[in-house]
């Protein structure tokens, strides 16, 4: 029988105050949009390929709601911006499928036998070719797919037209209002006739909003897979709170999407983000990387691999002895300060580059944040009179100081690689089908086998969805003998390892 | 209250082949003996330095249990090989004393509370100088020790001579046979008035016998350290059988130690073991490595880092992955093994490189295992009449195929980095100091917190292991504010991360 | 006395062909206006940056000759687009001028002794930031400059006007017709009461119009300076046929530059170029890279780094044996052509990459030049119907089969980092202050140590551009005490090598 | 035709203190043998296998000057230690055959045609099994040969005698005395009936003594090939002085030969030298390395890839500049020296680390010299009353300060990778291959090509060298195409580059 791994036991570290300054934020919503998750931005809608999509948001300011628009077939059970664009959107949905192949194995496996029959999954992520790939998956696999957004902005117009197009209730379109958004997620669940079994959640508002308007659905509703840090956190303060009522899986911390959101997809993405804000070159510069976590790790391979001195600071002695024996000089951020070309933060903490920092950089040093939230540099201690904020670029400022000092600050301290770089198809890949993997693990999953906790990907579950990405590199497994698996005590299919194993 | 993790569900892991192939091994003691875990040699018992240490054992045959000796201050209570050289066993412990800066750090704490204070610790270990660092310090926290060797072959019989000089009860020489082995590990527990309540183990051995032979000795006894790979198994399995009757601490998988037995050290040793049998050169050569695990990874961090091409093998998509994210072509071996120049094992796993593979390797080609076990080279296929062996060096033989084809055999097939390399001292430091933590936590834990069963390190003691050894790299940590632990959700000491962290 | 170093020798090569089709080239020149020498597009007319600059070109449809514009001093000597650009330009080079420490250090040395007083340059280069700061700091230095655009495309209208404003005679403007180019340059040169007695070219068409129209200026010309590939095989032929009347510096060949316009510029520059057009994953990526000189070894050990597997075609059994010594199989295109993911050129050949290459390709396969022409690619063979193209972005072509298979082509075949990166002003600054350096040599050269030939900066010369670059770096160069500079039998101020030392 | 370079342009360099020197330090001959040239020790010397040639040294007093001895074919035109010894140096030789597929291949075209029919002969080098494998192949290639030895320590005794077996005539045995090395040298000159017409020298010794006694033989003499860094400045100095009456041919500044004796042997050396004298942990080490040249390079490649952190020292601005662009911190010795873990030399400069520096070591410091001689650390100032020297393994001293401070001294400051590690067969193959086609080359060379100077090796030879070491890595060059070497003005079979090229 395959077994699972609770990882209940880390609710007993306590609330951060990140996660109830996060409910707070929700209150400022239409005001500072922050609820970008690190790894949902696509090539797609990337700084450098939005421009061809301008256009539509706006020459025409009527609001979706307000619209009478009908697919060829006839249907009107969607809202996007204009079922007109449909035939773009297909076309992106078309390239994006080329990379990504695992959802498209996926399908092709999926023609004799449908293993979410009968599945009726609510969704709410961004919205984007890459996502259309997955819904589109999750239909061929035989489920019936409702969808909104989880972010007011990052819906992509033709694609949400396409799904519209192609029979999928779609209710989304960039530049959502409050209102829109709650609307929307709402014309999702609230339908007569049809009532989801499985909820597809990125951030958690998707099961806020059942908790709070239907309870009831959670009757029939057999799993929630949840993908962002901040709608795990929620789900296990609803575990810890014994409010969850019906098994959860924790998505985001699978071994094979962590590897990719942080430390292969950072390795390569702190390069890219600086390089397309200031074109600076990296040999010979003297970096600061905050935090040796797997973003900062990435950051590190990837900087002294391009001929950058790098400096860490940690706070966990075990990750500071790695930075040591991967050959990186542990400082403490004031002791380098001075001395920087670049101050990179990767703690996921708050504060970490202080106004005093800040102050003491010399000129012309960069400062950015590859981080999960954007309190790590105190940007706020910024906006004072005596200091001059000048927009040199897209993404990038100068904070120029009354001797004329100039600190180059990129994104305004928001994730780099979100606002100046893109997420490889690749990593949405992986992502994408390790959601679908756990959709149908929960729809499947015997009586019992999960009970009302949150639960981390099988892995069994994680070593498939790696398995279905080798191909793209043409790599070839190799298979155990049944003697070599009798003598490790392993089946041949896996899992491979104990769920302690760190990789 | 200080949490701590069971990792009794790895228990739902077969019990492996190798394992009850190993309580086989036991039997042919005297013949092969080969209970040589990784990472408990040390320099000074290198093949490079044995040298000066070789007059000793030649020129006196009798045999210790037949001896009369006593120490300066009139003690008899030990067996060592010759009392008299304790000064220059001395001067190996006050030389390793300088590199293991955690213990002597701990021996300064101790000098106002004495952790160990009652402690009556047996143990069973390889006995050098880095030992005897470890014995002197559990000694200045306040314990009483008793001590064998875990291996008939790997005492430093000076350093033995230097522990017994200084009070310590040691039972153990170079060269025992297998009577001598349990008759020393036998004088360290039945002694009239004094009873053990720690046990420190590595291979099982003590512990074993103490179940044989003194079941009720574990009425007193608080707890068990062990830290070889096949005693914690042993100890999973009294577990599973419901027979563990005390708590257990498993050091051998604590992060720390497994990073620094593995990948950081195999990193150093791959190179080194391969230059001193061969003295090859490694830029442009091909190398396939078998197995992506922590071993694996750090011989292929290093071959290529020298210009190496290096192929991978691996079983579990996950790690395969990352070998191609690390820019390795994962291969099946058969589709190389024509073209390569070194052939490395590192999976764990048995005859991963057969007969067939060796038929087919070209003329040169080196062979050898940095994995765990000798199983991983099929070399008894190799000792057919067909093939010449040929002893070209000290762990080097050439096998010669009828038409002059040679396969470089490094060791025999046994490990590379224990037999033709050194595991430095530094390495052991981290192994010596996660031990005696862990001989702490257990021996202070209050009533309860440990049940009968097998636990890892508690992440707090790991990450003071790690944090004991930053110094050494003049490493500087940084220290979180009140208000960023708060934020975060973590006590300003740690630990720092939930248990399924990764690293 | 200074001695330097002749590489007429190398002279003894043939005349390439593409030198020869380069002249062929000039008569397309309104058609494919592909004179972009490889270093000198600047941040400032970047792919990412361009937009800002693009209303002024549309808005105003008056050709520059046309138009009557004075600067602030009343001065009409000189001929931009719009003289009322000149701030925003301004601005522009205070921002270059930061980032050029070695030019402003001159700057400032030059307060005393005026080197270049009495010099009278014409020049004829890219007009950008990076060139304004050479050219304002050749004024500091004492010297009457006179400018015009060696490109018909890449001059920066609003430097050309801040120029202007500060009283340089430019005449230069974005979108040149082939006569305005040639009547820019006359401009220069044909003056009354004025005569140019020193040259800096780039690509040679100053000093060939000088030879076509007014030989006799050469009586008055103490040296030329020539930074591009092509300007200066062009001086080697005049050399050869003994035509050459003055000295000529040929800075292109310098260490210093060389090693950052290839080696270090192209490290950096290749992994942009390739992120910015198709957002693509370097991990596990395989690739060929056709060539191993400097730029070649700069792409492999990039994309080595990011994880990529990366292979080489070389035809210098030299350079392959070191591409081999560093890691890399080294094949013939043919072998791996069908399962790379990436094809690199960087031979400076033709057809390297020809369209039975690009029939074997698999679908997906982005192919690109790093080299330094257009013609490694046989971009031509891709012209025939069966083939559709499809362009997807800016710079990125596909290129689609009959069956189906897409080729992704960037930049036409073209420089990949010319067309799809930015080259960092620090290599411009490298390349600045190498010419400026050689225009004080050859103007101060006492009569006689120059003779009617080409040379290489001496190294005495270019060991200054780097020392003048090392403050950048914070970097502390060591002094030889008198005692090690008589032991090694070198000046302590250098040259330190000898002329064939390879670095 | 092939067009050759002439170097002697940097005889301008000033004839350096330490060659002057060197000139002394003849006179101590007996006392102090220090002319081992960096690339001249091979695997069978290396220190970890010596041992087992120990025996036959140690066991017969007599000199063999007063030996009789006489080979299988009754020829007594050699004195080796003994004659007898001959088998098992000739599977020494066998061995080293394997690993030398340059000369095996040389062999092979010499079937038809014999480059060196005619030629005679007289060589003085290290006599080692790679010496011999080069020997017999220019027998092979029709030249008759007569051997020394250039060194007074370094012969292989098996050697020797297998190749007097062979009807070489070698004069040379271990642990010659002053007068025997010169007797030695004045056997193979001074026969009745044979007069050499190539001279093949290590050092200078042989050159010095045929101009020294028999000046009249350079009428015969068509050339000499010089391979050691010393007998090459005195070939200059000859040139200089008017006094050089042959071509010499500097086969030492080849470009492969330099690139395997520097940079990638040191690559790998440095990590092995320093593992086998102290078996340290590379990984977080804080390493300076002084000078970064071709030996630096590849030292702090090798330790920053293993994790150390690297600071480098440099006298020249554009190498300096070069650490910074691969990632190193430019230091000044002294601003490091304090926090060091390591100290390693690369510069060829004296008392680079003097006393001063050595006084400011921190505790447990490691010094050792990987430049080209034994002067670059002040040992001398280490010996004086007040410091204690304790010899703790070959090769290793503890240096000990009054108040118990120890500097590890690795090979009292001599070359760490000559005395502590090996040179791979594979570099001594590079060197040797060169060596003959050196010859080749002078001895075909039509009249006047060559002129009594001192040459590098054709560019064209030095490609083939390199060519004739692809197959080793099973690599495969690349061919131009007819219209391809058009196009580059190139000769399809090289050479590939101009003279001045730096690879």
């Amino acid at each position: 029988m395959e077994r699972t791994e609770s990882t209940s036991d880390s609710v007993a570290f306590n609330m951060p105050d990140w996660l109830i300054q996060f409910a707070d934020q929700k209150r400022e919503f239409n005001k500072r949009p922050t609820k970008i998750g690190r790894r949902s931005l696509s090539r797609s809608i990337s700084q450098s390929s939005t421009d061809s999509y301008s256009s539509d948001s706006s020459d025409d300011e009527t609001s979706p709601r307000d619209k009478q628009q009908k697919n060829s077939k006839g249907s009107s059970d969607f809202c996007v911006k204009n079922i007109k664009q449909a035939e773009f959107g297909r076309r992106e949905i078309e390239i994006a499928e080329q990379e990504m192949p695992a959802l498209m194995a996926l399908r092709k496996r999926a023609q004799g036998e449908k293993p979410l029959s009968g599945a009726k999954i609510v969704g709410c992520t961004h919205i984007t070719a890459q996502t259309a790939v997955l819904i589109e998956t999750l239909g061929a696999l035989g489920a019936q797919c409702r969808w909104a957004a989880c972010n007011i902005y990052s819906t992509l117009n033709e694609v949400a037209a396409a799904l519209a197009e192609s029979g999928f209730p779609v209710f989304s379109w960039k530049g959502e209002s409050e209102d829109d958004f709650w609307w929307c997620i709402d014309r999702c669940v609230n339908v007569e006739g049809w009532q989801p079994n499985m909820i597809l959640d990125d951030g958690g508002d998707l099961t806020h909003w059942i908790y709070k308007k239907y309870p009831n659905m959670f009757k029939k509703i057999k799993g929630i897979v949840e993908e962002s840090v901040t709608g795990v956190h929620r789900l296990y303060q609803l575990s810890k709170a014994g409010k969850l009522c019906v098994p959860a899986m924790n998505v985001n911390d699978s071994v094979t999407k962590q590897k990719f959101d942080n430390l292969y997809c950072c390795r390569e993405s702190i390069l890219d983000g600086l390089k397309r804000t200031t074109d600076m070159m990296f040999g010979g510069k003297q970096v600061v990387v905050c935090g040796y976590g797997e973003v900062g790790k990435g950051c590190c391979a990837a900087l002294k691999a391009m001929g950058s001195i790098v400096y860490v600071t940690e706070i966990d002695p075990i990750c500071a002895l790695q930075a040591c024996m991967d050959g990186f000089r542990l400082v403490k951020l004031n002791e380098v300060i001075r001395q920087v070309d670049i101050v990179i933060t990767c703690t996921g903490n708050k504060n970490v580059v202080t106004r005093e920092h800040l102050d003491r950089m010399k000129n012309g040093c960069i400062v950015c944040n590859m981080g999960h939230s954007n309190t790590e540099i105190d940007v706020a201690s910024l906006r004072t009179p005596e200091l001059t904020w000048e927009r040199v670029r897209s993404q990038v400022d100068h904070v120029i100081w009354p001797d004329g000092k100039r600190i180059v600050l990129l994104a305004e301290g928001r994730l780099l690689n979100l606002s100046c770089s893109t997420v490889p198809t690749f990593v949405l890949s992986i992502t994408a089908t390790t959601q679908a993997l756990a959709l149908i693990e929960l729809y499947n999953a015997p009586e019992g086998r999960y009970k009302q906790d949150v639960y981390l990907l099988p892995k069994k579950m994680d070593e498939y969805v790696a398995s279905l990405h080798l191909p793209t590199f043409d790599a070839h497994l190799t298979e155990l003998s049944d003697e070599q698996a009798k003598y490790l005590g392993l089946n041949k299919n896996g899992p491979f390892k104990p769920n302690y194993y760190r990789y």
